[in-house]
């Protein structure tokens, strides 16, 4: 099988799972953030990874690496969340050269308001769906693939 | 637990790998398609499903189930494709409600040009990293899910 050959039954099935479930639950998770908030996923995710920091406060380099995106799309997001007023940009006294983001007061309450809903789609339609052992090999499984990807 | 609080730390652990690898991947791909064929991910699925169909058509309804897109999405997926000139739609003899997606011979030469390099970024980020096992565990417990989201 080279490269860029026709994969085989047991590799396509385990791909074709991957991308249907991976594009249906993202489609479900657009619409819910959207109608909740008004808010993008990659938005969404910058939000809760600041959230989740101390001091709602992260260093543009580790909040790339917290919420799973590239730092080109990052600088993209965080432009569009600070214009809605959700972050703000700010320089750091003792390092000039990094630049931080942060959380707003209204950055807070957005992740209030769509996280409910977002936490029962996401229970409903992968975590309710499978045993305690299946959600640990998804989770060895994918780890390693995510891994490989951030190695690019 | 209640269905909108925190997730458990083996729940987080599996949809935080979902969601990198997936988000990761999907960013590779995005690039790839656009940089070898101008085309978005959701355009390469539905040309691709329709270039595994018998005659290089399909209906739409059977063609959002093949390329994992809501109908909705796939309407404006098509429209898109028509305009560059990649499908064409048409009316069937048999049964004149149905409306049914078709290859065009440019939308084949499409396919032909980015699917060399969408395969080897598959493999290498995907495939390659996983054991035939892994495989089969990963299709096994994504198709669950899959078939889950397809109720909705």
């Amino acid at each position: 099988m080279t490269e860029t050959g026709p994969l085989t039954p047991r590799e396509l099935r385990a791909w074709q799972a991957f991308l249907e479930a991976s594009h249906l639950l993202e489609e479900q998770i657009q619409r819910q953030l959207k109608s909740d908030g008004d808010l993008s996923h990659a938005e969404f995710e910058v939000l809760v990874t600041l959230h989740l920091a101390e001091g709602h406060r992260l260093r543009m380099s580790d909040l790339a690496r917290g919420a799973a995106v590239s730092k080109s799309r990052l600088t993209y997001q965080v432009k569009q969340l600070e214009r809605a007023g959700l972050v703000r940009r700010t320089a750091c006294d003792s390092d000039r050269r990094a630049v931080w983001a942060e959380l707003t007061d209204a950055g807070a309450a957005a992740v209030d308001r769509v996280r409910p809903g977002h936490r029962r789609l996401v229970r409903e339609n992968l975590i309710n769906v499978l045993s305690p052992a299946d959600l640990d090999q998804l989770g060895d499984i994918l780890a390693r693939v995510a891994a490989r990807l951030r190695e690019r």
